[in-house]
């Protein structure tokens, strides 16, 4: 076998089809986000020739958390005081005040009895669902069909029976519900937004077909923590719905801006988790900075709605000055305003030239993030974008679409 | 099902077991590693009363990296200028100059043409691991029998068919390679350094039998990378043998005292991971920060002897103390120093003790870490430990033993 001619041959066959991915190399700047520095790939550091200014409107650092002075100065203190890294797993010796600190305060933010960390969202889904599903004695897993790929990676992991309902379609998932042997312990997976389409599940919909069949209810709610919510404890504590849910999980690393994920549930399911998930157990726990950060950033959007309001009305321009400009955007009640290009190569070169003529960085979205033949352009408006920055990027974008004859919505 | 009941039931068996963990609750002091605070379950924070001070002779921070000032300078630095998350996968905004910067000083590290990150070591073998036995055709694994968790999981993930060979015996190897279709992709997975036995593998000869038989070769350096070879490149390096294998696994968060995971391979491989492994693509990229103390760790450490022979220095200084007080501890050529208990009762009964009488914290290292049977402490002594510390320590077991009544080596 020609181990090297097999890896370079599927990377040709990924070239080809227009799904070969070149990462942006980014610099943002305290003080300056939505702004950043890009590099262009193969510039070495140092060289000031081929680096050029751009604006975000691509990131998951939703709120721009990862530039508030609170933040930064829980870290920068973690840093000076305990060090590091965590220096060994969170029972030999990983285990610092402030994980201890995080817990309590991500407890206390879904209303939970208790909260266990990981080392990010997808490790937690991972472990908290390959756990469940495999050590629950007969579990089935009522999946709904676009979860994310670290739930669909924990199911698979665990392989415990799995069932997977049209997407936030409780008639769908009762049908399923009722199919199955009531003694056996079920599981009900789903998330609150939905990444790339930006759309909210019907969650106490789902809840009340979930409990009339006895099943647990496990709800990702990533990219809804911090933003939704008096808290930002996300669309279940908007809508008054976070006792009725099983297991939360949430990531530190989208609108709370460090890193990091976790779940908030019983004392007696998580204290479970942590005693059986390998990927809790056999990884060195997060450094004291990460949680002190998370922990402060959580803290801060606990007390103020001034992020969150601020960010709304920016997505509102956006999605105003878009439709005024006939360029087509998905309608969703969410923070996420996805623009079809339905082509992969279309919807890189559209990228690069935003990128290289307008200082405009806003990443393809191509298979297998998404399904092939809905490739988009998905951006994330912040508190930190400004009326100009939206002018700027809806003109860009006006531009483009005349010169590249793509559609426009009708009027 | 009742679900609360049947967690709660689990959790009482491993009471029940001595296998329940509780973990410790410490508080590193930078500039006084190994020392740090501990705080008693529950102590809430901000209570004087319920902290003492602890000598750590547990962690994996092998070197006290952790408490180093270029990488908490460098740490800080990017805090500061680039704020606190990365923001994005590596793909939607979450490549940053650090990781660029990170990824090539690891590969020069291995003297391999490229590297790849991951959020921690356990995800780089469990992404790493799980594509290579999911995406080559008709792949075979060969796994040596106490390889860690993290690669045991990602082996499963892939479900790729694996042949476990005898612990760090080549001809064990032979045996199962010789028997298989000489046609199919074949991938052999080992560590260098096994982190609870502290033996090292026969790196020469077991890549001698796979190159014979046309496999390629894994190698986790988790408990190598920063300790052993003229740059910190692992026992590998220190063998000449790094270009022999096809990958090296590693961590950033044990000797070089940060967080993070990493493979280091030809530029193929790495990229054909980059593209496939959905543990790598679909989660928050590691911070700025986490990436530039790493990078700076390990610069220090390519430069650097200091640490690694202060480090040899004490490990043979507890060595020889224990076996004048006829304390037995495995033999091994490593840094790692067990001390066999043989019983989770005693195991835990001993390191409380240590904890509460003698301020020494060394966590028990029970099952499912260690089969049944051999339930250990594991000393790991580090640069920053004094002469003082180690005499503390031995005769602190040297009276337990006598109170104990636990078996003596005969001198
Ligand atoms: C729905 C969902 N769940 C989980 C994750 C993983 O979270 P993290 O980035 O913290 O690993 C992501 C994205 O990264 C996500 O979109
Ligand atoms: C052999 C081995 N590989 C991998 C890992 C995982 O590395 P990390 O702690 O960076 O997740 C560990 C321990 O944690 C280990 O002991």
């Amino acid at each position: 076998m020609d181990y090297e001619g097999f890896f370079r041959s599927e990377i040709d066959a990924l070239r080809d089809e227009g799904e070969y991915r070149v990462f942006a190399n980014l610099e943002r700047h305290v003080g300056a986000f939505p702004r950043a520095t890009r590099r262009r790939d193969g510039a070495a550091q140092g060289a000031n020739d081929d680096r050029h200014e751009v604006t975000v409107w691509c990131s998951n650092d939703y709120l721009g958390m990862g530039q508030n002075a609170e933040v930064r100065a829980a870290m920068v203190d973690a840093i000076e005081t305990c060090g590091a890294g965590a220096g060994g797993t969170r029972n030999i010796s990983g285990t610092n005040v402030h994980h201890v600190a995080l817990e309590a305060e991500l407890a206390d933010l879904h209303g939970k009895e208790s909260a266990l960390l990981f080392t990010s969202g997808y490790v937690s889904n991972w472990a908290a669902l390959g756990t469940l599903g495999s050590r629950l004695p007969g579990c089935v897993i009522l999946s709904d069909a676009l979860n994310h790929a670290s739930m669909i990676e924990g199911m698979r992991h665990s392989r415990a029976d799995k069932r997977i309902w049209k997407h936030n379609d409780p008639e769908d998932l009762r049908r399923h519900l009722a199919a199955l042997d009531p003694a056996r312990p079920k599981v009900v997976a789903f998330e609150s937004v939905y990444s790339m389409d930006g759309d909210i599940a019907p969650i106490a919909e789902i809840l009340d077909v979930a409990e009339e069949f006895g099943a647990m209810t496990y709800l990702d709610e990533v990219h809804a923590v911090g933003l939704y919510g008096p808290r930002g404890g996300g669309v279940a504590e908007r809508e008054g719905l976070m006792d009725r849910l099983t297991v939360i999980e949430g990531t530190l690393g989208k609108a709370f801006g460090v890193m990091g994920g976790y779940i908030a549930a019983s004392t007696a399911l998580c204290d479970w988790v942590r005693s059986y998930a390998s990927g809790f157990i056999f990884t060195t726990s997060l450094p004291p900075a990460v949680a002190a950060g998370a922990c402060a950033s959580i803290r801060h959007l606990k007390g103020s709605d001034a992020e969150r309001m601020r960010q709304r009305a920016m997505v509102a321009l956006l999605r105003r000055r878009l439709d005024q400009m006939g360029i087509p955007h998905l309608p969703n009640p969410s923070h996420i305003v996805p623009v079809m290009v339905k082509d992969p190569v279309k919807c890189k070169m559209i990228s690069d030239i935003l990128l290289d003529d307008h200082g405009i960085y806003v990443q393809p979205i191509n298979y297998p993030t998404v399904p092939r033949g809905t490739e988009r352009l998905r951006f994330t408006p912040s508190p930190l974008h400004t009326e100009a920055d939206v002018e700027h990027l809806v003109q860009s974008l006006h531009a483009l679409w005349s010169q590249c004859a793509l559609s426009r919505a009708v009027a």
